[in-house]
């Protein structure tokens, strides 16, 4: 084991070009940087009002502006949390209490394996692909279906039929059904509204959204956790012993971002993405590697090495060269030697820091120095 | 059950005078409304320099200056969380791969015990006297001893020498010893420099800090857990699962504050409790009501009710009134009857805030109306 993937993105944080997390780390645009501006404004008006009405602005904002306008807003059943994988931890305490297991995607970022299993959970994979192909087939004692979607590192998307068929069959079978969706905001596919779909259901569920996958400000960010009405979870209970409240100067932040965000930086967030995605892809036309998901849209990318060729000797290599990426391998969490080809690189990004990883990557790969990735014509 | 504490204070975010949670919620000072105002060149300062830097930056400015010295900067042992709750968890998590059971003070806020316990913990409880007494008499399966130093909510610390021989005994009967020093920065009594003792001790040790007690800032802060060279617990593992780093806007804000307090914010932060803590006790002079320990520094106080008559009762009575308190059952967590008279106010107020709770504590605790808390003579 190399180690976990937080591990290897903090060493990212040290020195040299970091396209290792999927933290968006691009400079900011001009309306954004007129808010940063504002910070000190923005605190004295955060003081002065009452916390919840903050909170439920700023859901509002940020869920209306993602199409989710069904969206538990103002019931208490919506709270807001340090962070996306705060949430995740909240309701992993909260199906430990209930149920033996939980049915997982496959691949996905390795915390929420590990969130989930240090809560004694036991954990079966699920490939994107059978969320398509109708109900997985699963043991009784498995009580949960955890997605992410948009998935990471792979971008797939959970469909509104597939979704309104999981849904359905997990209210048929008494089973929770629980959506990280923290990259949704990169990806309009995903802009459906899921929680129409959950509520329509029956089925017991609950949605872990994040803030913090979109706009560059230093991790100023919060995680939404929400539920349904007959969602049998002690998720209050969980977040009381976690916290009282995030900071009403965060909460008003990410309202003025989510508002400038729909008059335009998605927009603005979506093309950058997808320029640094073309120049990944440019960068690596006529080598040995491949774009692995060329239809994704999300902040990252898989970069698929040969098959003689191990992702982790590529790792070591780049690090030489001061660029930060992640071996895929721990992504697999059920099959690590699914990811031993593929690397993963952030694209939130400012375009000149994604050109010049893909340079050195595209040049790494051709090194005879660096044998397990050599091509067999360095020239082509 | 009325419920977990946090769930009543959070009750009191939402109107009326709050004078239930032990957060920090006075008016900012002038110096710190000067560094509140440069949060927009903070965050420019904070985005052109490595996190690493600016973290040990803020470690230095916030340890060494409440006297922790000896806290291990700069040695990958003290990483920055979300809160120091989230710290406690991370603990809480690392202590269950390894015992059975921990040790814990009694009485103490409510989510530390909680939060052992949904991690699967065996908890015994210890009262703060028996610290003195000499090593506690523990069956060999509890392996961790937890002590809340300076303690919420009765502001009792464990001195040194205690601690020495407390240290000392875990050191030679191979048990972990974890202090969670939030309130540290309000009693000078707590600020020996605790992270020697515990060093020269031998003993495996973590200490959670907290930067969430001192200052007005709408919580902005963090939760420092550091850990001993020889102390064999997984707590990074607990900590990249759950985030890659706090935001560094917010750790250079805390190393402005924390420089500030130094410079004479601490010493005004001690006055203004102080004089808060005046103010209630002048106020319940000559009542039925009593200050239940009055040489206590932290931001909250503890009233004690006639033996009579319920907190419950005075709670609703308050609440009536629209003044949130907090009723003390929850922190005697295996023994919720030994709080059952006892009052919980938050001194980290604006002075009128206080002296306006005092007053109207005074006068429903005099209130025909209010039975179980009628004083035999309403106008002594």
């Amino acid at each position: 084991m190399i180690g976990k993937l937080t591990t290897l993105e903090s060493a990212a944080l040290r020195s040299g070009l970091n396209v290792s997390d999927g933290h968006p780390r691009m400079p900011l645009t001009q309306s954004q940087r007129t808010i940063i501006a504002g910070l000190g404004e923005l605190f004295e008006e955060a003081l002065k009002r009452p916390f919840e009405e903050l909170a439920e602005e700023t859901h509002r904002a940020f869920l209306h502006g993602l199409g989710q306008h069904s969206a538990p807003l103002g019931t208490g059943r919506l709270l807001s949390c340090y962070s996306s994988s705060v949430a995740i931890d909240i309701v992993a305490r909260a199906l430990a209490e209930r149920t033996a297991g939980v049915a997982l995607i496959h691949p996905t970022f390795d915390n929420i394996p590990d969130l989930l299993k240090a809560r004694r959970l036991r954990l079966v994979p699920i490939p994107e692909q059978a969320f398509l192909d109708g109900p997985p087939d699963l043991a009784e004692e498995i009580g949960a279906v955890f997605v992410t979607t948009p998935n990471n590192p792979t971008g797939w998307v959970l469909g509104e039929q597939p979704l309104a068929g999981l849904a359905s069959w997990c209210a048929r079978t008494g089973r929770v059904l629980v959506l990280d969706t923290s990259f949704r905001g990169q990806d309009t596919r995903a802009q459906y509204d899921s929680y129409r779909v959950l509520i329509e259901s029956g089925a017991e569920w609950a949605v872990i959204e994040d803030t913090g996958k979109l706009w560059p400000v230093l991790e100023l960010k919060a995680g939404f956790l929400s539920w349904g009405q007959h969602t049998a979870l002690s998720l209050a209970d969980g977040f009381d012993d976690l916290l009282l409240s995030v900071s009403p100067l965060v909460m008003l932040l990410l309202n003025r971002l989510a508002q400038d965000a729909t008059l335009g930086g998605y927009q603005a967030l979506h093309q950058l993405i997808a320029g640094n995605r073309a120049i990944l892809a440019g960068a690596l036309a006529g080598r040995q590697l491949t774009m692995k998901e060329p239809q994704s849209r999300i902040s990252v990318a898989q970069v698929s090495l040969p098959a003689a060729s191990g992702s982790g000797a590529l790792y070591q290599a780049l690090l030489a060269r001061g660029v930060h990426v992640l071996p895929c391998r721990a992504f697999h969490w059920a099959d690590p030697q699914a990811g031993a080809h593929d690397i993963r690189i952030a694209l939130a990004r400012a375009p000149w820091e994604v050109r010049t990883a893909a340079t050195v990557l595209a040049e790494v790969a051709n090194d005879p120095a660096e044998p397990s990735a050599k091509a067999p014509d360095p020239h082509p």
